[in-house]
Order: structure tokens, then C-alpha cells, then sequence
């Protein structure tokens, strides 16, 4: 798509902007039918993206985004517009606002409930260095669940300086947005009670405005003056209702469905099987719970949440809160099941050390989309989950082979009495498993090589065998090992083995994961460990199989190490 | 003490019970002047536990202590007086509650803002099992700053169960509570404006009661009793307003000061240094901003705080909104610097990846009551930090050996332009230090002999020492290293080294620190490497010269290996 000038935005009639967003709109959905991303959250801010760029004044102004999955119309009208077909591709445009890619992207996002905390710090430093322009913050009525959105209106007064929050408003998270704090934003919408709940803002210290019609640049744009005119005098949340996936009918109609899209490749998913499992569990056990983020959907687990409502919570985009409820729901004597991705499981780190493992309750937390994800990008790679979890006392951290042995799992944890993390990739093979102990690893291909692969997971099994193709080739056999448990990780097996050469490979930062488990058994020991997981570095956006290559994970660079160690 | 019965305390007339909680008040006192623990914290709501002991009946009824350091009444309430004594010594009655110690301690608590959400899952727990009990969450001020408090008022709806939340309005976090919540609260307590503050809790869906004085028993036993019969038909939000310190003048008027009482050793404080680097780097660099999270005075900044108000923010316990705030000021062309205990900026774990590091931002982290903390025990011991920050990219993790290496480091971080961890303990000695380059360790006492000792900080240097001594006497002398940077860790002096037997020491779990980094620059160099630090477990609370001891980092027991290694 052509670059739009900022000029021509503010010389367009009301007639041309429309036009505009419709181009930009056609864009964006050609684009991530190419190249996948985020679509009906892009589709409903693109009139809102376009007024803003038309009032204010980027990138002297600076606008955050929250979460930052709507920031393509942004994009598109920051310079960018010919590079808009490298979106999530290597090397191209991220599908996130990246302070490296552009100057209009002043701070960079991923996960939610971030934005106001960073527009006051933006604002703050402005202040005291004596500057002077807005700064906004776009945020979503999901987001508004997570206790930052709190921590941070509480901070208004505190920092005393000026900030446009804008609330998009589409009633959505990922999953429908719920809870309290939407019931009061949907009254607020509806005007039904301003009193209390423009209160609840204002109380804050915030000037309410609204609520606006943010696909309708006619209501949107005096409105967006009006804020801008307002700032000047103090901070202003600007109520804007917005239609997720608006323009395209079928977005509209499925707004959950078409918050973001990604090429399916035909595997299987390891979260159909979370769903399947621990519904046939709750069946036999009705002290089975399942707790989400605001991602029931995208983590399997809707056939659980139809069958058994009453036992099945989507709290909202609170990742801490979902971790000690599911805490004290095990103190009361139920048995939760918290899934999550692995990213975002980062938010309830403290949780699990203080609350679940502290107390030894038996939480067990499905960790999905573990390892490198790709197209997202930095924010959204699981590549820490091991780290992380590596020294928390009382946890079990397991990591299967295939689905079929994540379903074994599933069905085992059912009476394991203690924490329990699984750590898992989105897609798969199904394959088969038997029975095994937790803490007992598997030997998958037994060979008199001096050789042995601990391979962690589904993705670094399939890499040793790729590895040992190569091997094969200069008469190098070697064995395979599905290293299915990092905490406890099975010491009898490392101590015992005959091999003189012991590798690890695991979807993870090296720095803290299996590698260093196995190396820290063998220490001392006089045995080689060489140990390959990803680099000591942000992964970048791209696909997921050239970012294991180039990041530390290359099976032909592997196989040549152990062609060069077993010639000596 | 002797121990008060349930049926005594409700027999008893208001003027027995009074007396009842004037000897409370004495044994709390008493106790504390000797074990040291939270006094104004726990003076200030005897008459609210006395009150709550009379009105419910627990264990049966559950009470979960926000944070936990206001339940000594509830101790002494509960059968624990005749031990009440031993508190916070090794093996004795611990600070904060604890679900081993007592049935009456329902859930662990040490971090704050987690009680509603835990209230709610045992209420859930309650009612899946179609059991009937009521559950209270006993909530200080401070802590409805958190974020926490407003992700579990989201899911009262979305849970559909009834819980009492007893807001305990002293106006004190640990520094007095600030923001834009804290001023709804106070017009709450002070009937100003009724309407719309009210509704910003009944808008979740508790109805409001109060505000009423709970260190007056004849207005709160009659709201007690009012909120549990409110409790048949939904949740409740009883606000009581209570004074810190209540019945000791010199407590009331100081309740910071007296929050907390621990035996002073006479050493000196890190703290008392950060104050006076950070003031005198700010005089000359007007980047530099402090933030904290309701803790200035405890960590030091006080002075700073005084000489540089406009550069000085305490956001109250909101840990992750502070992490932002410093990314976003950092963003903003400031120089941050974020002071925090090292057990709480856990919370902010993923605040550290996604908007610090992911951002390669020079955000300071100054990371106070690193390593064994003591009589607090399992949820303020900050033995994890040198594991959580070891794998995250861009983060320089600094180790001083002691108070002037600290200062140096501080003065030093000024022009360091990426972010920055320094981990430090309590109290230390000041000693002096020399310039040095990021990531260089130092050695301090070097000898021909082949042992070397990596020792991580003050502790860990001064242990070295000790188990020196010790092996002088089997005529082994060693070799000691100030290894002050776990990141990036001295490779090039780790492989230089001749020393075949390397030690390393660390006041963190072993797994995921300095030994697990040392171990992984020598991994197949054919040296040994022999790794001391914490088990892995949780420590308990105890002294903390008992605790290392006793759970890893014993000085007679490393001497002996090492006598042995050397003999071999």
C-alpha cells in the first residue's frame, strides 16, 4: 500500500478519511491472509488510529498501545505502509509496536494492562525534562480487568501529570470481557448510571468523556479535539466504543475466532487435548476445576467450560488473581487446573513461588504455546518457562513427548498430590505413550553409541532424530532420551548411563533449563555435556523452524559437534 | 500467655473483653521487645480479632490475613498463647500464618493483596462441595492499592460466592498508603461523598458497611455481627477504621517506625548508603529518578525523597506498575532507579522481561534483603533472585562485596546505559573498594594453593573466610574470589584461572545462581566445581546465621570437603 501522508490526512474531507479507511482496511486484511496477525482487533480501530493520527501530532506526540495488537492502521500510516507486506515475516515489519523499527513506536508491548503505567512514565519524563506534547494510551476494556490498569489510575495523583487514556471498548478480550469492572464500562456505555461509575474514574483523578462511536469518524473526531483541547488541564479517559472486526462481517460475527489468525499447518493441537482430557477426568472426579485468563478458547478448554460451568472460571485478564484463586481453591480441597500460555504465565511468577509451591497445594498449571512461537515475536516466545520454574521448591515441571504422553499426564495428575506444571508447544503429533513415574525419564532409541540426547519435548525429540540422521550418515549412532521431567529431573538415569558424551536439547533459553539440570548431576563426573537450547537473547519475531535454526537450535550444526566429539 | 478459650470470649462482658484485650496488647508488646516482629501492625487490630474470634467461630469459619503481619491476636486467639513466646525464633510459632502450624491458619500469606482472591477460592471451594462456612479476607488499606485487590473484585460476579472483606483502614501501607484509591477510602471513612465512592465497591457487588472504629469493641461487634448475617445474602465490604500502634502512644505517633521491630546488630545498613549515593548522584545528574513501592524509608531513600521531591515517587504496593513506570521513565530519556526488597520484586518478574529488558532500558533495580532474611522465614527470604534474574537477556546482575563497593556501583550505574540489578543484603560492613569494569570479579586472597572459592557478595565473602580459616588448619589455604557479577558472569577469569578444585558460594538456592553460571563456563574443562548455596526448599524463619547453617552454607562442612578434595 501506498505511504499516507500526514498532510493529506489533515487536508481530507470527512468523505476522503472514509476512503482512507477502507483502503487501510482492505490492507490489513490482505495482509494477514498472507501473512497471519492480528485482524478484527486491527478492523475495529482503524477510523479511531486514522483520527488520532489526523488531531495529534506523532511522533512528537507519543501513543502506547496496549497489549499492541491493534497497531497496524498505526503502522500503516507511520511510514511503513510499503513494508506492510513483510508483517511477521523474518526480518520484516513486527506485529507489535517495536521502538527499534520505528520512531512513532515510543514503548514497546505484547501483554496486557501495561499502557497507562508506561504513558505516565512517558509523561512524567516530559515533564521534568521540560517538554511539551501528549501522551496516550490506548487501551482495551479487557486490559481494564488486570490489576496494573488499577495500580497505575492510582498512581494519577501521585505523579501529577497529564495523560489521554483512550478506552477502546469492543467488549472483548480474547474471550468475551468479563467481570465487574466491564459491567460498570457497559453501563457507563450505556449511559444508564453516571453518577457512580463515571466516578469510578474520576475518582482517580481522570476527566471522563464519552462514550463515543470510534467507527464513526464524524462523532470521533470533535471528540478526539475536544480530549486533546482537555489535556492541557488535567488527564482524560475517552470512553470509545469500538466493533471488534468491523468492515468485515464474517470478523463481526466472530470477533473471538478472528482476533488473530495464523497459518494452520495440519498438526494436531495440544490443546484439544487439554480439553478432551480433563473433561473425561472431571467426569470420574468432580473436584476437577479449570481456570483461564481470558483465553478459554484458544486454550481447548471450551468443551470443558460447556460441560461443567460451575466448575469452570474465566476470570479476565488477571494472571496473578487466576493463580491464587486456583491456590485456595486447592486449600479448600478442590483440584484446579490453571491454563495459560507460557509468556503470560510470567505474571503470576511470585503467585506460584508464594502461594501455590509455598503452601505445596496441588495447583497444576498447563503451560501452552511453550518454547519458540514465532510470528508474534519477542513478547510472545515461551522460551523462559524452564528457567523460571527450574529452582521453585515443591513444583514438578513436566514436559511430554507427544500428545499422547500429555494426555497420560493429564490423566495422572489427577491424584498427584502436589504442584504440577506442563509445559507444552501448540501443535503436534499425536503418537502413543506408556505408563511412566514422575521424575522417570524414557529411553526412546538405544544404541552402544558413546552418544546420548536428553531431548525435552515433542519439538526437541524430533530434532534429535534429525540430528541423528545426520549422524547416521558418518556412522555416528547415537541414543535418544525423552527427557519428560526438568524438576525432578531423573538423576538415577543421567548417573547410570554407560555414555561418555551426554547432550541436551531443550526449546529454551539455555541459560537455566535442562541443560544445566543434567550438567549439574554430571558435575564432576568426567563425562562431556554439551548443552543446546536458544541464545542468551530476545527472539525476534519469524517462523518458528528458521528461528530455531538461527537461534541456537540448527540439527546440521548439532550433528557436526557430535561427528567432531566422537572421531576423538 | 496463658490461652483464651472461645467460650470465655463470649461470656464475656465489654469491659472483660476489654481486658482481654489489654493483656493481648501487653503479650504482644512484651513479645516483640524481645523476638522482634510486627508490633503497630498487629496493635492496631486486637480489638478487630478479639471481635471477629466473638462473632465467628473458627476454624470452622475461615480468616485469611492480608500479608499476614496482623495476626498475632488471631495466634494467641487460637491456642497458640503458651507458645506465643518462641515467636519467629527456629522451630517456634511463625510471624505470619501458617496452615502447618494451626487448623485456624486457613492460608499462608507474606506478599500483599493476595486475601480476596484466596477468600474467594476457599468461599468457591465451599460451595462446590456444598459445605457452609463464612470466609473472611482481613485487608489493610495499603494493600487495596494493589492491583491483586482489583482482579479478584472483578471475579465476585464471575464466582458467584459471598465473602466478607474486612477493610482495615489505618492509612499505612508501611510508609502511609497514597494515591488515588487511598482518597476514595478517606472520603469513604469520612462520610464525605457517599455516592459515588461507595459504588466504586458495590459496583463489583459487595454492599458497603462502615465505616466503623475498629478499636471501639461496642461499634464493632454489633457491625460484626451485622456483616454476618449480611453475608446469607452476598458479599460485604466492611471498612474499619483502626490506629496503627492503638494503646502505645509512642507506637501511634510513629507508626512507620514501629511497623516492624527487628534486634539491631550494630552493623551497617546498604540501605543507609543507597539514600546518600543516589542524593549525591542526583545533585549532579537531573536524570535521576527514585521510585519505590510504599517502602522508601525502609530501603533508604528517605533523604532522597527530602532533597528531591519532584524525582522521588512512592506508588504504593504496586510492584509491577513501578517496573513500568521506571521502563517508560527510562524510555523517556530519565535514569530510574527502583528500590524493592528482593522477595517482593518477584511481582514484577515479568515487568522486568517484557518492558525493562525487552526494551534494553538503564533501569536501575536496587535490590535490598537479598539472600537469608531470618525470623520473617519462607515468604520474605529473597534466596531466588540470583536464579529469576540469570536468564533474562540484556540484565546486568551486580553483586557488591561490600557497602563501598556498593556505592561505587551506584555511582558507576549512572552512565551505565543498559538495565541493571544490584543485589545486596541488610547490613553489611563498609569497607572499601576499587574501580572496576562490569562483569570483572576481583580476587581478594590468592595463594598457590588449587583451591579457588567463587563467594557472591558480603555473606558470601565473609563465609569464605571462615571456611579459610578453617582449612588453614589442615594447612590448605585457598584462593578467594569477589564475584561480583552473576551477569555477565568473569568467563575470561573463570578460564584463566589454574586452580583445578573451584568453589563457588552464594546466599540464593543453588539451583539457577552463580554456581550453575560458574559450573557452565568450566563445563568440560576437567575441573571440579563444588557449588554451595541454598537447598532447595523453602527456609523457614530462624536466625539467619542458623538458617545458613543448617541449609547449605555451612562453613565447617564446606571446610571438610574441601580438606578432602585437597588431600585427593
Amino acid at each position: 500500500m501506498r505511504n499516507i501522508t500526514v498532510g493529506e490526512l489533515r487536508s481530507a474531507s470527512l468523505s476522503q478519511l472514509k476512503e482512507i479507511c477502507e483502503e487501510i482496511r482492505q490492507e490489513i486484511f490482505q495482509t494477514v491472509s498472507v501473512c497471519g496477525g492480528h485482524l478484527s482487533s486491527n478492523l475495529g480501530v482503524v477510523e479511531l488510529t486514522v483520527g488520532l493520527h489526523r488531531v495529534f501530532d506523532f511522533p512528537k506526540d507519543k501513543i502506547v498501545f496496549d497489549v499492541g495488537h491493534q497497531c497496524y492502521t498505526h503502522k500503516l500510516l507511520s511510514g511503513r505502509a510499503d513494508r506492510f507486506h513483510t508483517l511477521r515475516q523474518q526480518g520484516g515489519l513486527s506485529g507489535f509496536p517495536k521502538r527499534e523499527e520505528s520512531a512513532y513506536d515510543c514503548y514497546d508491548t505484547g501483554h496486557a494492562g501495561t499502557a497507562i503505567s508506561a504513558a505516565l512514565g512517558l509523561a512524567k519524563a516530559r515533564d521534568l525534562k521540560g517538554e511539551e506534547f501528549s501522551v496516550i494510551a490506548l487501551v482495551g476494556d479487557g486490559s481494564f480487568n488486570n490489576g496494573l490498569i488499577f495500580e497505575a489510575l492510582n498512581s494519577l495523583h501521585i505523579l501529577d501529570t497529564n495523560i489521554l487514556i483512550v478506552l477502546n471498548d469492543n467488549g472483548m478480550s480474547i474471550s468475551p470481557t468479563v467481570g465487574g469492572t466491564h459491567d460498570v464500562l457497559t453501563e457507563m456505555k450505556e449511559g444508564e448510571s453516571p453518577c457512580e461509575d463515571v466516578a469510578l474514574f474520576e475518582r482517580f483523578g481522570l476527566t471522563y468523556m464519552g462514550a463515543v462511536n470510534g467507527n464513526d469518524l464524524s462523532a470521533l473526531l470533535p471528540a478526539l479535539e475536544q480530549a486533546k483541547q482537555g489535556l492541557k488541564k488535567g488527564s482524560i479517559l475517552l470512553h470509545v466504543v469500538t466493533k471488534k472486526g468491523q468492515g468485515f462481517p464474517f470478523c463481526e460475527n466472530a470477533p473471538m475466532q478472528t482476533h488473530g489468525i495464523s497459518p494452520k499447518s495440519g498438526m494436531s493441537e495440544y490443546s484439544t487435548a487439554l480439553g478432551e482430557e480433563l473433561s473425561a477426568i472431571a467426569k470420574e472426579n468432580d473436584k476437577i476445576v479449570a481456570v483461564t485468563a481470558a483465553m478459554t478458547d484458544s486454550l481447548g478448554l471450551r468443551p470443558f467450560f460447556d460441560a461443567y460451568p460451575e466448575r469452570a472460571f474465566d476470570v479476565g485478564i488477571c494472571e496473578e488473581h487466576a493463580s491464587i484463586l486456583c491456590a485456595a481453591l486447592a486449600a479448600g480441597g478442590m483440584k484446579p487446573y490453571y491454563a495459560i500460555y507460557s509468556t503470560f504465565l510470567q505474571r503470576a511468577f511470585d503467585e506460584i513461588i508464594h502461594d501455590v509451591c509455598g503452601q505445596n497445594l496441588p495447583v497444576t498449571f498447563c503451560i501452552d504455546r511453550a518454547g519458540v512461537t514465532g510470528a508474534d515475536g519477542e513478547t510472545h516466545q515461551g522460551v523462559f518457562d524452564l528457567s523460571y520454574l527450574s529452582f521453585i521448591p515443591n513444583l514438578t515441571v513436566a514436559i511430554p513427548k507427544n500428545i499422547a504422553e500429555f494426555r497420560l499426564m493429564l490423566r495422572k495428575s489427577a491424584e498427584y498430590p502436589f504442584p504440577l506444571a506442563i509445559r507444552y508447544p501448540r501443535e503436534g503429533t499425536e503418537g502413543t505413550a506408556s505408563e511412566f513415574e514422575f521424575g522417570k525419564f524414557e529411553v526412546l532409541h538405544s544404541t552402544m553409541s558413546d552418544i546420548l540426547i536428553y531431548a525435552a519435548g515433542e519439538r526437541c525429540i524430533r530434532l534429535a532424530e534429525e540430528i541423528r540422521e545426520r549422524t547416521l550418515k558418518g556412522n555416528v549412532d547415537v541414543t535418544i532420551v525423552n527427557a519428560r521431567f526438568l524438576r525432578p529431573v531423573d538423576s538415577q538415569m543421567i548417573l547410570s548411563r554407560h555414555e561418555n558424551t551426554v547432550v541436551t536439547l531443550e526449546d529454551n533459553v539455555k541459560v537455566g533449563g535442562l541443560g544445566d539440570a543434567v550438567a549439574r548431576v554430571l558435575r564432576n563426573s568426567g563425562k562431556r555435556v554439551l548443552s543446546y537450547g536458544f541464545d542468551d537473547t530476545f527472539l525476534p519475531h519469524g517462523d518458528c523452524n528458521d528461528l530455531r535454526d538461527r537461534f541456537g537450535l540448527n540439527p546440521d550444526a548439532i550433528a557436526e559437534d557430535l561427528l567432531r566429539y566422537a572421531c576423538r
